[in-house]
């Protein structure tokens, strides 16, 4: 008896009599049984159990980095599985596909009956949003109410104590907060950055003057550019400008984060640096994804409801839209892209900083 | 001699001299020769391969369609090869993937060489937006300028030519006008579809009524919803108030062509409706693969340099994130799944018109 | 009361309470909890949701066909239906990549635990081979026990009920054998063909010996493999020979399903044939699929585990590879190939077989 | 005029004058234009587009690794550039569906007319097998000829000068053999791995024989299979019998590289073996998408010419699948989870070797 638990059968092991018996159409019970219902049930229940594996992996990430000291170790193990999260949601992305093999028409043959239920109910995807670390003020509401309004008191208690976090966004931020090398005895990023695009502005600047080929008007046109771009490159740079953006929501992460991004997204080939760097290129990845699905998922319900309300009565597709860009949540990883500067044009390290970024072992014998 | 043109080795046939010495990284001239450019060049390359077969095979379409007689045979083969073009746009959407293992920092080795190449350039994307059907006038200019500004004249006039049509759009609009069925001596299909759809709703409306569970503040917001829905149902089938909204640019196809478009979406278990049914699926879908290439490659862009100017001095995801809702050809399709009714409220039809809606020949002994 | 079986919510609508709380990693119970134990658990279970949907899906098209009368509507609900069949396939492939973010270090973390649990207990997966006509004989099997050795007699009723048909074989092979159009009185389909073939042999024989460039020894190879083709085809063409190669398990189709899968590859332009010709390609798709799945899952299995025992005591990559091959269903549709003959060299249909092949409707005003 | 070359347009960038004027049909030539011709090209021309990133980024690690010294820094490029070569392969893999997209029958309009051109020539994809490691020795003739048999003298120099080496198996290797760590003055990787898995195994005996619910034929087979199992681990861990089994084929890296390859995977979580094990699992992952490629290559092959003959006079489909395994490169990668023991058994790191393997520089202010 007791040996159950710990040699289980496969059935036994994956609960397949509780898996496999909870799909029960309602349009059964109309007497007009609607063949395609059945998968309808089916990928939201495969969605869920993905929400789920999402929340197992994100809050061990969580857990790690929650806590003042991060093991080195860790941000391997952490790349590891934020990486796994990633690979969910492209499969989530495929799932689609399988969903769009029922037509409008073989979901009107049920879809009224299910007026009650609509997915902006799952209290797992709304738990994976305030985890990444979407922000309240952040959220489109539906119709005026708030997201929790038809949960459960025990479910609200739930979920929004996911809001107080410590979310993705809180503990990356952090980290990053925590990065040395930003400032040494012998080195100012903020200063030797701001000298090294100076430079290449004003080389820029000169190779469009004697550009041939183009008008005036053009040239204009360019120069204009860039000079928007370097003025936004300058304010960030300044710790009171940045908070000034920070303050009307134009930038989220604190100047000293955003700064240790920058910095790692330039001098990621320092070794000291892969990792740092894949753990901010696989955060981003996460947001990017989540993003390509919301869209996805609004092409869908366009799709497949038109203009018509979605089932709980919502007008989906325009919502879905919406959400795509505004429940974006890494946004300044994005942005980073606007503040790197070549290679060739990176303003060298000290050499001691240097040798701190390499292996103090090498890899040989 | 005579022989070699008909059997060629494969480095022949495939031309291999031309298509494998056609890679010249303009960072080699500088004497810092940037690994990732040959990427750059050849993801284009394949890119621009992909829209030459997607050409080919919309032209092939095109002129089969181009005649005042359709021969059935060619639907079939007419979903075939719009098939084949959802399937490339499909792998230029995964082509992306290749493209984002280069990083922002990898681009910057080499990306301020391109300032005169730009994406935007394509004459052949063009020439596909134009053949689909995308109006001149729908088309979002860049910088105030035409897309074709920077043609050669020869280029120019190609192009251009492409605006005259036909275009899918327009051959897909003729050939619903065509439709029969929509009218006989017994049956009127916009009558018959009114009452329908009149005891759906007012179903509906009772069912609603009824339901408990919800405060009066929810019905009547629901109410409201399904009265809207109702209005522009109306509103649709009503040739005249349909022409006011194409007047407005809500709605593209003709009326007549819209009438069949949802006659065949309706009616589409009937087997001569399987092929026409098809047709207007795969069509939609080249619309929506299209869509998501579009937003897929601007959040790639975004990625790749942020708020910079992109390649060609323009700064390329705001434009881009525009085209993706703007550029949409085939919206009357997708916003059809608002006028479709369950088949269990479709209104019969005539025993004669279903007789010729069957096979004749039934396939069996 | 009564109302909430109607109007459920998203979680009681998906039974979320049963679903999202049968997961139990056996290695808690231990004290040492594996992380990855449960997408390990949560990826199974997805399997089996969707071998359930395939099961559905896959029944309803059974129940069609499983009539003396098949109303040609139905095959374009068989159609689309298969075709979901194959989205779900390409799925489970695409999930295989969200396991691999397991590593094999993290599975040993609990794979000793599962050593009575093993992915070939699953009898929803034997249900799916058996439904789609893998032969009893067929069937490989794992040291030396029958597959349902270790079900519940309950279990095994069911699995082997399904093994007493009709499978998808079964039914496209009668479905197939009732085609008419192979003889009237004016066109014998097998004469027809052979007078073809007969005629493209020769003048690719004449073609060859014209060939310059090429040795005697390379001639006189390729005119081997010809000969050899040629032997191969007129034995598929003639009933004894064809019932030998049958006897021998070298073709498994009738000789008339045979012989009517031809046809309908060879006139599949012709309208009426265009649902068959699709049905035809679908029921391949899902065969290969289904063995690519295999294939990539035995590549998986190789990876996680080297040559050690599977869990539940097996060698899994050997027997996995194996089944690759052994276990596909519809060989004869791909190797159909053989005997396709080009278009232009095709046997004309008599004017009134040809007419019956076209809609007698046309679909025009 | 000098100005071009650095300021070219997107066109002349790409050379599109050239790559879009490389396809000529050989059907247009008969006459007989088959429609599907020129997808034909395109996409083998896209192929090769490809291959030559993948020489490109092949051959850039492989000169990086031909040096005895290897920089720390270039193991993080590597990867990256290795994990494209990844994606191209995934890339591969999903042109195929848009190959399938042609029927056998579209095929056979013009496949006569290729008799002389084959896949089995492309120079380039022989250069990437040489360049990943495929031995001469090791790859499959097909009739009796080598593959380089057709080539010019000039082609046949370039395609032998890289089956001299170095391969990426080669670098892999040599890098591999430098490992440190494997025995210090107070840790010796071989005795403390055999007596952890020594332990390891006694106690799964033990479980096994205190197991209720097995027959004790069933005990029997397992304790064989365990039996087994530990002579191959104890073989591969002994030089001698190692050495032996290199000789037969069986494994092929050198023993010390297997050790530390060994090494690497057992202790992946240590800081300072995250890159090397990337790079293992990178380089196994280039294996398997391969394997994948050349599996589903042989699939399509199968099913778009049967067991005719392929183009070139080949009957490709067995060939193809012949490669699938006897041209894999790293199955001692593969095989080396064999050999894994869990991490609660690892025997441990002394403590100043733990210390060398983590950063000398933890990652914190």
């Amino acid at each position: 008896m007791s040996d159950i638990p710990l040699k289980p059968t496969y059935g036994q092991y994956l609960e397949l009599d509780r898996i496999l018996s909870s799909q029960h159409p309602v349009s059964d019970a109309t007497g007009k049984p609607a063949h395609d219902e059945l998968l309808f049930i089916i990928i939201h229940q495969a969605y869920e159990l993905w929400f789920k594996q999402i929340i197992h992996d994100l809050g061990s990430v969580l857990d790690m980095f929650d806590r003042n000291f991060v093991d080195e170790r860790n941000i391997g193990i952490a790349v590891s599985r934020l990486h796994r999260i990633v690979e969910i949601e492209k499969l989530m992305i495929e799932q689609i596909k399988v969903l769009e093999t029922m037509t409008p028409l073989d979901f009107l043959d049920f879809r009224n009956l299910l007026t009650g239920a609509s997915g902006f109910q799952s209290m797992q995807f709304r738990i994976v949003e305030n985890r990444l670390g979407l922000r309240p003020d952040q959220r489109l509401k539906y119709a005026q109410r708030d997201y929790h309004a038809e949960y459960s008191s025990r479910e609200r208690e739930t979920v929004l104590a996911t809001e107080q976090g410590p979310s993705l966004f809180d503990v990356i931020e952090r980290w990053l907060e925590r990065t040395p090398f930003l400032a040494t005895s012998s080195f100012n990023f903020v200063d030797a950055y701001l000298k090294a695009f100076g430079r290449m502005v004003a080389t820029q600047r000169a190779e469009l003057d004697a550009l041939s080929g183009l008008t005036d008007e053009e040239k204009s046109v360019r120069r204009k550019m860039s000079e928007h771009t370097e003025a936004y490159v300058r304010s960030i740079l300044d710790e009171r400008s940045y908070n000034e953006l920070r303050e009307k929501g134009a930038v989220r992460l604190s100047w000293r984060a955003y700064l240790a991004a920058l910095f790692i997204n330039l001098y990621r080939d320092q070794p000291i640096l892969h990792l740092p760097f894949q753990l901010l290129s696989v955060v981003l990845e996460i947001d990017e994804y989540l993003n390509l699905w919301r869209y996805r998922h609004s092409l869908m319900v366009l799709r497949m409801i038109g203009a018509r309300m979605g089932t709980g009565g919502s007008s989906g597709h325009d919502y879905l839209k919406q959400t795509v860009e505004q429940h974006r949540i890494f946004s300044d990883l994005f942005n980073l892209s606007t503040l790197l500067i070549p290679r060739s044009e990176l303003p060298e390290l000290p050499a001691e900083l240097a040798r701190d970024l390499g292996f103090c072992f090498t890899f040989r014998a």
